[in-house]
């Protein structure tokens, strides 16, 4: 604590310490540069301008910033920029702050995510984020920013396989690859009228607000024009190992996993020839870079030592194997930006690894949707289709029964698409995809499924944010699941107290690539041979081209939970006769099913039409461009059915498939279904729902919907499942 | 962001800025606080001492802080004291930082733990927490702190019933009853070497680092004693109705959700003696207290007016209903501490309540093992345990393919019993508690558990901090469980990938207030008549006093996952001849109940004794203080049988009872079980955690534990469940 005196002697005290610091202002601070300058310590190119800002630190000393080697005596506080150092100039409130990142990739995109969750939680600013990207990174991203409606921040893509080529010619071995070295490029990749960019590498984590760091370009000199902090490992001394080459620095060198660049001042400077000829020159003596965009960056510095600031350690605190990090800080408060930049990542030793693992965990961890909290008090475009939203929500009743329905309906999920890494499966024209959709309950389903169907597979996943974690490690842990590429997963993440199945349909059915898709749920296995059978099928049929049809694979259930999946339509009839399998809701919702006239389909030896009937939910192999599930239908109940009912109205034919069938696994009941039984209101507003959904039925098909109007007025049985 | 010019200018307009502040230091400030103390605004007793400090805003504009009511014609960034106030002075890096909070009951105890979650995730200096709590609070906090084992954390208890005598004789009609009066006692209730404490009420939430608050304590001058923000609403203004009368307050009063106290001058200054009479002579007008402790603190202050330091009003924003809180910050930068004092609390309305729900969601939902993380840089005691766990820790073995299982055997997880309100059974003398573990995928057994058993239960559950807020909701939905106050929920936070059924188990079982428990698992139902005859059963049998015994419930289990349950011996016994239900586990593994007998049970009119068999896992009851179950281990495999082979060993008599029984209702496998399956480790690992318990056995009973030796190196069935 301050000391607590007198308030004239306090007026007295404080006139004193600003005398001293004015006198420390004009004489002392240079002279403290100079002593640097000449002491011409390792990797300090310039003096950091700190003492030219009207604040000064109150102990009044001054350092320079980057370098790890204190003063000789120093103690460990001394490196600590973060606290004694003059605060730097905050950026204008509202000040929009642009910052670049080159990602590449499903894991890469994973990483990236985690990293702007930090920066978001941290910020006070609107962002405008320009993201170098590949085909597969942008797919996902673009996809996750327009879903999760975050306010304030602008996002941009720029296509990383245009820019290949300008750094393709250099030969590279880091673990990064040919993106590692997209960094140099950003000069001419970005818009000419950007100036200013921070950029970022994909694995790292904010502690602080990124306008701290965006307020160190006020520290720039005229002619600097790259914000660095210093490697922090002897890496560049070139003393690791015997022979160990690395490239030309400026002493340790810089880190390039934090840059502020000023981007027109690179420009003006001839950027582009500029880490080209050096490039050139050094890879006459060097095979390759060792550190991709890093190396050529500390040789152009080297031999333009004017270019670069150097940065206070704390905005790149690296844990690279062997870092020499912890000379840099001395508390955990001192931590601006951690930067996981081993090979290793969360699994790098270090004396305080598992303080910065629980800071990465945090935002790992953390609910992305708090993140969509309004910068209020700063003006900004609201997020595409946000005021929609907001003026939809603003309608809805809140007195109306079916209140949380509709809210639920409103609610824009932020979607991960292809979570893990993912290969499209190749271009052939009578695939089957298997979609479906499941949570965190349903996990134990995937090996079984994986080993039933081996086609590819695309499957939406309800998760938090937490549990997409757990499901990643579920996925590694799991030989039979990591083995297959062509599963693709994609997370829907939870938000409101209803299940959105049927958004969770339309995900997963929207990122199917094969030209037909098998419409299963999740507790169902299906016959070894259908994905061949089915395929088969839909050339012999020529479905799509031809035929507009839905299959019908036949389904069933048993009700023990150790059963011996039959291998033939035979074995199935077999149990079938023993009572071991049931046809699929035998007892309870015998309607759901049977058009499907199990009956006929003993017998059957091919396919053969049936007609639509009040409640048919059958499992079918439709095209892709089929109608899409009504996200009306949330929680439970009529979500397939509807569904149905349009495939219907649209005159699909309904064809059932002789040698097709899948069977349900018994399960708990899942908490959806357990509120809708106890609560008279979940049927009630069903009712209403379903009556809505015929009025859009009437609206699209007219008089034709009539046909459907006696089975949306029946009562739903309170025993189906969704 | 700032211009940047050429170094020289910048000295010269920094020499001129200092000259400039130098001036106003000497000369303006104190005529600007005349003019404020003439202008008599409500609400401001003093002046705010900003002016006193060796830093000045840049601006070179003085405010007071407190106000809501800004300069006529002033933009709306003038009430933002963040903004352009002078940067508070921070107290010392690792200096201890001091807070009070009165907590009682369940609810508040739930509260306390989100408080204490931000500001924990913001602090950056070592904490002392002084606990005021009722029985109920105390006993759930001591076991939370003592499991969480924050770094630079400690924790003091006073028990608030003692000092209830203190304030039960003010009339009170505010919602948080007496507890809420306890405020006014602190000087003497905490050590009297405390001279400095941060008072703050259950329902704030930290958006900074506390200690930015604490540094506020410099601010005083030398007669202050009290820091409170203004009330951010009319009520002490008295014209919110006709016939409102408030208390006595100066202007719009202060609010005491978040109080800076200098006990050692309220010491001095006679405190106890003060708030005494001002209350007194109050009440001879005023039937009570509305707002509990504020309406004193706001009568005396307005007696003594020199007492009070007011604080700036982003420290306290209070979300109130009609609350005027919008006036006080102007973006979401300037929020420090948020407020929750309505009693709608999260449903309040409000313009920006979007932006606090979510950052309140935040912290309830964040989770509480990541603020484990060491405050390195500052010294500090370690939380009692924490070196010997290290210690332990770090002599294990990462090659050992055991690994993990030792590393989640030695992970200590943080409790919070009773997590809902719970009311003890009355004393019984052979009253019997239902002891069981479960996580979130087994939420929907409990309904159907409360109907089959009526009485107490102590249940563990395994969550994350997000799955038991998603519990609480699951509870408050069901009327069948929102009914029961007799059944107690632990919450056993989640960590580490093996789940820690044998520690679940203990906590359940530590928490248990009858004098016999009935070790169950979750997806047991036991028979309707259970809980009375096993009361019956206990009394006849003499169990505990006179006779050393475990009672044993036969177990059997339905494949059927629909099941009519039989509602007695004679109906279950039909369902068993027509193969509807099995003794437990018959097809896979018979062994674990076979001891039980179950042909003798068919025709038994009474108990009878059974001798214990290799393998044996019965349900048994036993006397509340009976051995705890082996935490090392964890996963699954052998957990119950090593707490059976433990009883028999300790000379437990096991008694079957004749008309007990309890059914298992199917499930589909959980992850751990899915896990043991596919991995030889697993079960490698298994055997030596088994070798290991029998040489602890051998320890403790020495010959007698050879009996066991040819169980335990039986291999294990890989298809049994934990």
């Amino acid at each position: 604590m301050l000391p607590r005196g007198r308030p004239r002697a306090l007026g007295a005290a404080a006139l004193l310490l600003l005398l001293l610091l004015l006198g420390f202002l004009l004489f002392g601070g240079d002279l403290g540069c100079e002593r640097r300058k000449r002491g011409g310590r390792a990797g300090a190119p310039g003096c950091f301008p700190g003492l030219l800002m009207p604040r000064v630190p109150p102990d009044g000393r001054l350092r320079r910033a980057a370098a790890l080697d204190g003063d000789p005596g120093a103690g460990p506080g001394d490196h600590n920029r973060s606290d004694c150092g003059p605060p730097p100039p905050r950026p204008s409130k509202c000040e929009l702050l642009h910052v670049a990142i080159v990602c590449a990739g499903h894991n890469s995109s994973r990483d990236v995510i985690t990293l702007v969750k930090s920066m978001l939680f941290y910020r006070k600013n609107p962002l405008h984020l320009h993201l170098v990207t590949d085909a597969v990174a942008r797919n996902i991203l673009e996809m996750l920013f327009h879903t999760w409606m975050v306010p304030a921040v602008r996002v941009s893509f720029y296509n990383a396989d245009e820019l290949k080529s300008q750094v393709s010619w250099i030969p590279n071995k880091h673990y990064s690859g040919l993106y590692g070295l997209m960094k140099l490029v950003l000069p001419s990749a970005l818009p000419a009228e950007l100036a200013h960019v921070i950029v970022l590498d994909t694995d790292v984590t904010f502690a602080s607000d990124i306008s701290e760091l965006w307020a160190l370009f006020a520290h720039f000199s005229d002619t600097q024009a790259i914000g660095l902090v210093e490697n922090q490992s002897d890496w560049y001394l070139g003393n690791l190992w015997k022979n160990h080459r690395p490239w030309p620095a400026l002493g340790r060198g810089f880190n390039t996993g934090v840059i502020l660049l000023r981007l027109d001042r690179l420009r003006q400077a001839g950027w582009e020839q500029m880490w080209r000829l050096t490039a050139r020159r050094e890879l006459l003596t060097l095979p390759a870079t060792s550190l991709a965009d890093q190396d050529i960056f500390n040789a152009v510095i080297k031999e333009h030592p004017g270019l670069v600031q150097p940065l206070p350690c704390v905005w790149n605190v690296q844990l690279s194997d062997h870092t020499l990090a912890e000379r840099c800080y001395s508390a955990a408060s001192d931590l601006k930006v951690i930067h996981w930049n081993s090979p290793k990542k969360l699994q790098v030793k270090n004396k305080h690894v598992e303080f910065f693992r629980n800071f990465y965990l945090t935002f790992l961890e953390y609910d992305g949707n708090l993140l969509r909290r309004e910068l209020f008090g700063c003006p900004s475009q609201p997020p595409p289709g946000a005021e929609q939203l907001q003026q939809a929500l603003a309608q809805l009743d809140e007195e109306d029964p079916c209140f949380e329905f509709r809210q639920q309906q409103l609610t824009v999920h932020r979607v991960h698409v292809t979570f893990l890494p993912h290969e499209p499966p190749p271009p052939r024209p009578h695939d089957v995809t298997l979609v479906a959709q499941l949570s965190m309950d349903r996990l134990q389903m995937l090996e079984a499924l994986c080993r039933h169907w081996p086609g590819p597979m695309s499957l939406a996943l309800y998760l938090t944010d937490a549990e997409a974690q757990q499901f990643l490690r579920f996925i590694e842990a799991s030989p039979v699941l990591a083995a297959r590429q062509d599963v693709a997963y994609h997370v829907v993440y939870r938000e409101g107290p209803l299940y959105p199945v049927n958004q969770l349909r339309n995900v997963a059915l929207a990122q199917a690539l094969t030209p037909y898709v098998f419409l299963s749920d999740i507790d169902f296995l299906p016959a070894y041979s259908l994905y061949d059978y089915l395929r088969a099928s839909i050339e012999q049929l020529g479905l799509g081209s031809q035929r507009k049809a839905a299959l019908v694979v036949p389904a069933f259930e048993t009700l023990h939970y150790r059963f011996s999946f039959p291998h033939s339509k035979v074995e199935l009839l077999a149990l079938l006769d023993v009572g071991a399998l049931y046809t699929f809701r035998y007892h309870e919702w015998p309607r759901g099913h049977a058009p499907t006239d199990y009956a006929r389909w003993r017998e059957a030896q091919a396919p053969y039409r049936v007609q639509w009937a009040a409640d048919y939910e059958p499992y079918v192999v439709v095209p892709r461009d089929c109608p899409r599930y009504d996200p009306r239908f949330v929680g439970f109940g009529w979500n397939k059915v509807a569904h149905i009912v349009e495939l219907d109205a649209q005159e699909y034919e309904l064809l059932v498939l002789p040698e097709a069938f899948t069977i349900h696994l018994p399960h708990a009941p899942s908490l959806d279904i357990s509120r809708f039984r106890s609560s008279p209101t979940y049927r009630d507003c069903l009712q209403a729902l379903k009556d809505e959904f015929h009025q859009d039925l009437s609206r699209h098909h007219g008089a034709a919907a009539l046909k459907y109007l006696p089975a949306l007025q029946q009562p739903q049985s309170p025993a189906r499942d969704g």
